[in-house]
């Protein structure tokens, strides 16, 4: 399994308040925070600030993030303004976060991801929103899937990402999501599956709970990348168990220390 | 999920004992226990005593269960003379635990629960043993099921087991029985698919995690029925969680409260 760590994010309160103070050190400990935790690479996301500070906001970010980490940084902006002027910030390996399946809109990502050598993640939408059921997600994904291995991309530099949403909105969509993930993983076996498993639980009162069972539902199908919290012990060690029962991990009576001591 | 209660059997010390000395008020207060915390059905086993006391063993523990409560009874021995000779106690609904697939143990089995209008947990099991690849426990599992129609019975009356191993002894077939359920519950989707969940932890150190992980991992696949502790509160919550991302339990905050107050 693949966790890239979430935290790194405007929305949480200590990572805004870096970002308008331009104080590393918080950003430098949750890069580090993340990788002792399991994180194989780090998601940055400005969060809700002022349109013309994103872009500059994103460059420190990428810059404070890789002082304390060599993880791949996965560039999280719906905007591909700020994705391109902040691209070139990154020396870590990077995996641009995210394009659509429009085809002319994912032509100017892949464009970006073969100047840099990065990986992306392919939404599961386009211009008229989140198909409501799989057949559309899927189709979605499959015709993103194509125009990346046409372009001469590796397939496992994709990450297809069916966009779960919070469970409180729409209760039929976690199985939708599964289902999704299933069926293009055969579509795609090498490609690599993610979600932002914590938009799941958004406005609920049981967040990890609700994470870890749904990530043991979804690895079986082919989840193979999660942005996730890494510093949420339950929901490592559900992970790891999950890996260990798909005879990923070897087991032991400690399997659960020889994860992260390896 | 149904939920069959594991505690009332004499591998546990003090059922052990209170078979021994004969002591009721321990069975009644398990079997009211185990129902107040969500199952639907008591398995009842007599565990590892002397061959000639089992037959009387299992009856007074039916008797002693039946004070208590009135939820289905799953009487769980390999015996077939043991089960017969029980069986005539119970007088609240039965579930017979188990027959294998043999096609003339089975007959013996189909015969004893139409005489008792009980349903019948099948093991993907023979005189061979249990396959060591899913094809092997899909065939055998497809074999028992049409032989169980074909005698005039009801696919809901119909239990098919795959047999979960310790993980620790073998870890290929964990994801195994996931995929032997997925492919069963495709051939017959009216049928019960059934684990006895504590199987799969034997003589490991984590046995609530590894439980709990392999439920959601396995529920999605048609894993509607399990063998566990329903007084494991942390097992249950991942159950009814599962449930809820699985569309089968409306959300709301105090989900989890709701399914015990229901």
């Amino acid at each position: 399994m693949i966790v890239i760590g979430e935290r790194i994010n405007g929305m949480f309160g200590d990572v805004k308040n870096a970002i308008k103070e331009r104080n590393p050190e918080v950003i430098r400990d949750l890069a580090c925070r993340q990788e002792e935790c399991g994180a194989s690479m780090l998601d940055i996301n400005v969060g809700p600030i002022a349109k013309n500070e994103k872009a500059d906001a994103m460059k420190w970010l990428i810059e404070a993030a890789q002082e304390a980490s060599k993880l791949t940084i996965c560039i999280d902006t719906p905007s591909f303004e700020v994705m391109q002027s902040s691209i070139a910030a990154a020396k870590n390996p990077v995996v641009i976060n995210s394009s659509p399946a429009d085809p002319e809109k994912l032509e100017k990502y892949i464009g970006l991801a073969k100047e840099y050598n990065a990986g992306l993640i392919l939404l599961t939408m386009d211009k008229s929103g989140i198909p409501s059921d799989v057949d559309g997600r899927v189709a979605l994904g499959a015709q993103g899937m194509s125009q990346w291995i046409e372009a001469g991309l590796a397939p496992e530099d994709l990450y297809v990402d069916p966009i779960i949403l919070p469970v409180n909105c729409n209760q039929q969509q976690p199985l939708q999501v599964m289902e999704t993930i299933r069926q293009l993983k055969e579509f795609s076996p090498t490609s690599h599956f993610n979600l932002g498993l914590s938009n799941l639980s958004q406005g609920t009162d049981k967040r990890s709970l609700l994470s870890r069972i749904y990530l043991a539902m979804c690895m079986p199908a082919g989840l193979d990348t999660a942005i996730m919290d890494p510093m949420d012990k339950e929901l490592m060690d559900a992970m790891i168990t999950c890996e260990m029962l798909m005879n990923k991990q070897i087991y032991c009576d400690s399997f659960l220390e020889a994860y992260y001591n390896k």
